[in-house]
């Protein structure tokens, strides 16, 4: 799989490159003095996480792993790293960009005279990107490596990707599907003249307020993931917010799953804590469903639905998350727990089809009634 | 919840409608004449479904069930299908369209002076959804119902939805989200210049192709639903197929699941056996990955995935099925089961980056080594 073509290298490419290079010469140097080549991970564990007060991130920690090649538990690893290390070299050199299954069949192969695979299984192949990641702080999407996509965007937005300018604002009753890499050197922003972004986290909700026609009265852009955002999503939230300066809005369902998602567009994840600093938003805005739209919007019984154990136990562990301490938001978690209820986004048709985007979300829009 | 704006009426909405009014107005008149109002409904069970070997489908056949009023075992489900009958017809007076999730909540209330839910979950409101769709003969799209949408599009096609006009060559590394309702009253062709459309089951194969501008250099569509197809999916392709006179070409895992994929692309579902006449296409070519391609293209021992017992049982089961029972489809199936493995698309990626896109299909559709 030699270099087909030698595409013309970004910025942003030159200096991936660069740091792959780093790696490999570092371990030849050390292997060349008779040292013992070594590669030092930050370890990426809950004990080397946490959640940094001022910067408003989870973020990970400086404690670090050390995998040396001349060891015999760590010697596979090392050279897998290596192996995935050379690989992306090879995409970034070509210019191409491939899934993280993708690169396991690249890499997986019998080594010679042996009966040894480089690896077995995608299980053991995934984490040896997230090392290569950490080890040499470069996005997977900067590895040219592409994670799972998943939601759509509308409204008064111009994007060029590649040599293509694509209006937003014409999508129909369709969408754009957001790519998996939002990274500048592939997509930028051409034309904005929306105010604010409503992210929304169910596609039916989108639908809905993209039949009614909410983005245009309200010049916005509507987004939705359907569910947990992807890498892409995070990606191109957070460059919205830097480089276009909008205000961001989530609607999610009210109910502890639902303030997980605006969690982790907010503060991130713990799973990927090594990467908050480039996908967080630390401004984005709660609008709900809050537990006390039930009351402040009478909403009917059959908007109920109960509580179930796991709900409650998993609302009482996010109390108890450092980010979450504020009192505001130990009042939304008590809430939910208090009502003994969740409640959808779309229950809201209960009061009418489009009861959500001609009153629910404007009266709390205009009531500046969110959370931040 | 009343009709806030009288939309101006598709000839579609209008043929729905009068359908809705006609078991309304047969309820009435059996009530008024002193008979017992009852619905006569096609069941779906799989007794009553069998395979049309001329027309190639899995239809539903005409065992029908009655749903009395005057029968307490059949009282509670004749109001329930009177009711979302009811609404639907709401959301056709007002040009509106919502999830079956959200018909639920719609629907959802308790009944005035008694303790009784017109719906507990919806469970109960998604099959007397299916039933009113078999009961009157329409799509649940023309009841203004929409499923989940999933997968995109891109090439040389323009497509009006709307107002708008999309081009889907221009979606740079993105892709167009394919819509849950393509009827021809939302979307319409507008101008193509593709010579075929190929299918393939996984986004990240898509994605892969789209990078290598495979349809560009091929002048064809590119399509992808990840995993099995949406309704929406199914409905575009089969206009695509009818209206565009496009030859539509698969690329699935080589596994009895990609397989089925597939088949039901091809001749329908048992599930929605009674909307194969709008949803299946019965000419779409199944182009790999067949069990074959691991000698004809010598795939690397990488590539293999030995069988679980379920991929095993499930092929033994797809060989007893109607609609495999010609030779070439017995022999497919057996040759996955010989090799004792399956073979995923991502796999060609171990021949090279851009193996599939150069080498692989190109062969296949020079070769016409396709089955169908």
């Amino acid at each position: 799989m030699a270099a087909k073509k030698q595409a013309k290298l970004s910025e942003r490419d030159t200096k991936t490159l660069a740091k792959i290079n780093g790696i490999a010469r570092q371990a030849l140097t050390q292997a060349s003095r008779g040292n013992n080549p070594a590669l030092e991970i930050r370890t990426r564990t809950l004990s080397n996480i946490s959640f940094n007060q001022k910067k408003k991130l989870i973020e990970l920690g400086d404690k670090t792993q050390s995998r040396e090649f001349f060891n015999v538990a760590m010697a596979r690893k090392f050279m897998q790293t290596m192996l995935v290390a050379s690989k992306c070299k090879n995409l970034i050199d070509e210019g191409k960009t491939i899934s993280i299954r993708q690169m396991f069949y690249v890499c997986k192969h019998t080594l010679d005279g042996s009966n040894e695979n480089t690896f077995e299984d995608q299980d053991e192949s995934d984490p040896i990107i997230e090392d290569l990641e950490v080890g040499i702080d470069a996005l997977r999407e900067e590895l040219h490596l592409f994670a799972k996509r998943r939601g759509g965007l509308v409204g008064p937005l111009v994007v060029r990707d590649g040599a293509d300018d694509i209006d937003l604002a014409r999508m129909g009753s369709g969408a754009w599907l957001i790519p998996s890499i939002c990274e500048d050197n592939v997509l930028k922003f051409v034309r904005c003249k929306a105010e604010f972004i409503l992210f929304v986290e169910k596609d039916a909700v989108f639908q809905r307020l993209n039949e009614d026609g909410f983005w245009k009265q309200h010049n916005c852009i509507l987004m939705t993931t359907e569910g947990q955002a992807t890498r892409g999503a995070r990606r191109l939230l957070q460059r919205m917010a830097l480089e276009l300066k909008l205000p961001i809005y989530v609607l999610v369902d009210s109910d502890p799953w639902g303030l997980y998602i605006y969690s982790v567009l907010k503060q991130g994840s713990i799973n990927l804590a090594y990467e908050s600093m480039r996908m967080a938003v630390p401004d984005v805005r709660f609008l709900g469903m809050s537990a006390y739209d039930y009351k402040k919007f009478t909403m009917p019984k059959a908007a109920e639905i109960k509580l179930t154990k796991e709900d409650s136990a998993r609302a009482d562990q996010m109390k108890g998350y450092a980010w979450f301490k504020d009192k505001k938001w130990q009042r939304e978690i008590q809430g939910i727990i208090d009502n003994g209820f969740k409640m959808e986004l779309d229950s809201l048709l209960a009061k009418g089809i489009t009861f959500m985007a001609e009153e629910y979300i404007p009266k709390k829009l205009r009531d500046k009634d969110y959370l931040q």
